[in-house]
């Protein structure tokens, strides 16, 4: 391609709107171009890293035996309806009505149409497993879009769909779909981790994410340091074991009497701890939930530690959860707002209302000499111990996993945090949508029983973005080897002196006839220019061709991530550009 | 491929909502599935086909200077206000509010959003000429969707865009347009025809559809004999000289004087030429319209032509044409229903409404002794002869071309028809959108001028349906070689035997090594089902492998279009299989 007729638009400054590297390099470098709050235009350096990333998913999902197809962007209500999701999706699913006055959604994912189309054509466990993938355009009206396609309403997807006779079947396959998916970010030149995760609204039983790492990163990956455990920081699991190491307390049995002390118009843990100088990890905190819109919960957990309310959800079993307000739970247990403790709080709460109860992290087992509310106005109670002064009805997993933390797996490993982006979701669904779609099959006997089914995704637009966050410097992008719009560009410096342009366009002939994907910027521009948009664009290689070199019968190669140069002989330059790509690595 | 894992549903009778050789072929063929009315999902060997379609479109496209983009489906409003379309479309455009009640579209075709791209980044004319394309998904929500894919409402398609500094260049490409289309349909290897046509809604200059020929066809193609003149039917012209040629009335001026006759109740053409035995032909039609709803236009036309609304609002220069209700035209110009004439009418129907206007096809001056009304009940007159009893204000092309009629191009051609599908379309847009849109560059002395722009769109998944309508049997599809879904089905006829089964995967093995896209016909089911979905699916060969075959050492070739099997010796199979599909020809 010629720069000259190419429509690679570069900005020279960075467009206002841009809030993250990826989406202020991706408009400034020509990749795209805004068309609305979260659609955007893919301009053609764009979709070429695009197609390059759907190629490798597409070989990648055709190895494990998946079979390519497309479905509609605009799905009829009554699918939805079918599984029981147009009731629950929410804003997010994009409702629209025909001319007709018939409902229909853009598609956001596809589990009611694949199971469907699978339902009306496989009746024997003969024809399963099955594997059934797109990739096509998706709709989420995010309330807030941002940071350009990262969080973008138009996006692309690759979306597969399984189906299995027996959940034996399903788990197997689903160590074969995250190996794909290793195979594909491995390929893509990308460094990532799979982590374990919630299923969220698509559900089902089990799930991982694949996040590519990025300092910039909406995502917290919590990973062991020892082992191979890793999960998002919503899934991330804490050690019962660990409340037994809580330090700052005494041992157990060694508290003195608990004992009001006056905390006059503080309520917070930290404010009481600085007024007490006590760490906050011997504060006990209560916190006050509906579940279910009409059953009280209230947690018990360490004052250093945050609730995670997934991890309550799941205990709870249950998809609504609210906070209480304050008047609420004034009422329920007795004590003036900010001054609630542990102290008999089960046999308070259970006496207003029979159906309350107190869940306690696992943590506050190891606070031996604590502090919390006193149930009067302005007054905290010091010397709590666990056991003896305060307990809950349950302990369990509830808070944040934090740094440093006992890995929940090996024996010795500690959790660190790193960000990271998510760009795959791998999820067991078991029988969410075959029970209520009536995806059924007769097995060998002739009985029949729901289809297991596991469902595969990957954003493959959000991965152009998530792979500037994780390769980029000052200058501009730096593309993996396997996604780059091209391979190399070939910067004819002095485009008007006749030798210089006529040994770039020779070269450039010549590499296109080796089978490289080659840019020669021709455009009548200072070479300043040049290098700064072969910088910007992120090509793994520039060719630069100018009057002093070809003076001294040379070429110089230069790898974006380097900062030697190297010069080769005019005539050995195609032998020594696949060298140069070989020793090109982003990692 | 094998057979057995393929998501290749065949279904063993027609379905009954297909209407059409390509709706029910595809269906049963599993190529397709219906989602909801003009709403289908893509199935393995559909999306193989229409990707194979899309790839040779995306070559050519590229051979011409195109660069691949993708454009959003959903289309804010404020584009389509600023062209103007916003409020002309019609409820084919699909409209929807987001969660924040913004306006909406789905992309019905992205003048728009491409001009509006290219405006933002193009000023000079250095730039120019740019094409764009993209291949994606677009939604027409059509009152009445029918024909499967054909005329479906969610649908896919290339569309491409050209911006140019001046006309000679625009009308330069149009062409260099045209021959790439014109080589993609050789490739696709389909019978067709490049043919004149109207713009339609889409507006501009001048455009030409191309039509892939079947009996099926909902279109018609008017085309020459002799020469290469090519029209679809609203557009195809009529000669003026035609009228010099009507045969079936005197010589002018030997007409005998008018008399008024008889024809009580009767008011058509036909019915009065039954009655008094006269040829259609002799016959003048009076048809009263509204043009731009407030001026009277009243037609004359031959009894046995008819009006092409089209041709009359390209006469008058408006888009809106209504016809003129009964009462109406008794007002304009005094005569009963059904008995209006061209006698006098021009000052009649001024008298009433002087802006009103009578254009006359040209075929009217051949009428030498010819019938229409009388301006009173239950008579018309008879010897008019044109020129002495009446005229028009003006002559114009009006009418339908009719087969037979002479060529308006050639010296001696004539006229034929034949059923066609459309399957491309490329227009002269002018300067139509890139007024409305501010397209505008700067030329080399720094003057402003709107883009010269051009458009080409080709419906990738409908030519999948279009193919199947010109290639097809009773006992399935006949694809065309060059996107077919696979180039051979390997039948493996008796599962059972070791021996068969063996070669057969060998073969197999070996014939994807030689790069060929095999399907081995694995199932456990008897050697008819396997013939009957191998013609049905339409593969171009089947290599036929059976215990008979075996014994005696060879295979069995088919072509899917011949009805002589050709035998070979099994070590030779994997040469004779080129050969053989190298004579496979649907054409």
């Amino acid at each position: 391609m010629l720069f000259s007729r190419a429509f690679i638009p570069t900005l020279r400054d960075d467009p206002a709107e841009a809030d993250t590297p990826s989406h202020r390099l991706l408009l400034r470098g020509g990749f795209l171009m805004k068309v609305a709050s979260g659609i955007y235009d893919w301009l053609p350096l764009g979709l070429k890293v695009m197609r390059k990333i759907e190629e490798i998913v597409r070989q990648e999902m055709n190895a494990i035996g998946g079979q390519e197809v497309l479905l509609p962007v605009v799905q009829p209500k009554e699918l939805w309806e079918a599984s029981g999701r147009w009731g629950k999706y929410g804003k997010e699913l994009l409702r629209l009505k025909d001319r007709k006055d018939a409902e229909f959604c853009l598609a956001a994912t596809a589990e009611e149409v694949i199971t469907t189309m699978v339902t009306k054509h496989v009746r024997s466990w003969k024809a399963l497993p099955i594997m059934l993938y797109q990739i096509g355009t998706k709709f989420r009206d995010e309330i807030r879009p941002r940071f350009g396609i990262l969080r973008g309403r138009e996006f692309i997807m690759k979306d597969a769909y399984s189906f299995h006779a027996t959940d034996e079947d399903a788990e197997r396959y689903y160590e074969t779909a995250k190996g794909a998916y290793c195979k594909i970010f491995d390929r893509l030149g990308l460094k990532y981790r799979p982590v374990e995760a919630d299923s969220g609204p698509i559900g089902g039983s089990f799930s991982h994410e694949f996040m590519v790492l990025a300092n910039t990163g909406e995502d917290i990956v919590v990973y062991c340091t020892k082992c191979e455990y890793a999960a998002n920081r919503e899934r991330a699991e804490c050690r019962d074991e660990q409340a037994l190491r809580h330090k700052g307390t005494k041992a157990q049995g060694e508290a003195a009497a608990p004992q009001d002390v006056h905390t006059p118009g503080l309520y917070s843990v930290e404010d009481v701890a600085n007024l007490l100088k006590l760490p906050k990890d011997q504060f006990v905190k209560t916190l006050f939930y509906w579940a279910n819109g009409d059953r009280p919960v209230v947690c018990l957990l360490r004052g250093d530690h945050e609730l995670n309310e997934a991890k309550l959800k799941r205990v709870l079993k249950i998809d609504d959860l609210k906070k209480m307000e304050e008047a609420q739970y004034v009422k329920l247990c007795g004590a003036p707002v900010g001054f609630a403790g542990p102290q008999g709080l089960s046999e308070k709460v259970k006496k207003t209302n029979p159906k309350a109860v107190v869940v306690g992290d696992h943590a506050i087992k190891g606070v031996a000499d604590g502090c919390s509310g006193s149930f009067k106005k302005d007054y905290h109670t010091v010397h709590l111990a666990y056991g003896r002064d305060f307990k809950a009805d349950s302990y369990e997993d509830l808070r944040f996993a934090g740094e440093g933390d006992a890995c929940p797996r090996c024996a010795d490993g500690k959790l660190a945090f790193q960000k990271g982006i998510e760009v795959g979701h791998v999820f067991e669904l078991g029988i969410k949508y075959s029970v209520p779609l009536n995806a059924v099959f007769l097995d060998a006997q002739g009985k029949s029983h729901p289809m297991v089914m596991g469902c595969y995704g990957i954003g493959t637009s959000r991965l152009v973005a998530a792979a500037v966050e994780q390769n980029s410097d000052a200058n501009g992008i730096i593309w993996p080897r396997s996604i780059a719009p091209y391979d190399a560009a070939i910067l004819c410096l002095d485009i008007d002196d006749p030798k210089v342009k006529e040994t770039a366009v020779k070269i450039y002939e010549e590499a296109k006839k080796a089978g490289l994907d080659v840019l020669l910027d021709d455009r009548e521009v200072q070479a300043g220019v040049k290098f700064k948009d072969a910088d910007l664009i992120g090509i793994p290689l520039s060719i630069r061709i100018g009057k002093r070199g070809i003076a001294k019968g040379e070429v110089e190669l230069k790898l974006r991530n380097s900062k030697t140069p190297k010069f080769v002989p005019v005539a050995r330059t195609l032998e020594a550009v696949p060298e140069e790509l070989k020793s090109y690595s982003v990692q």
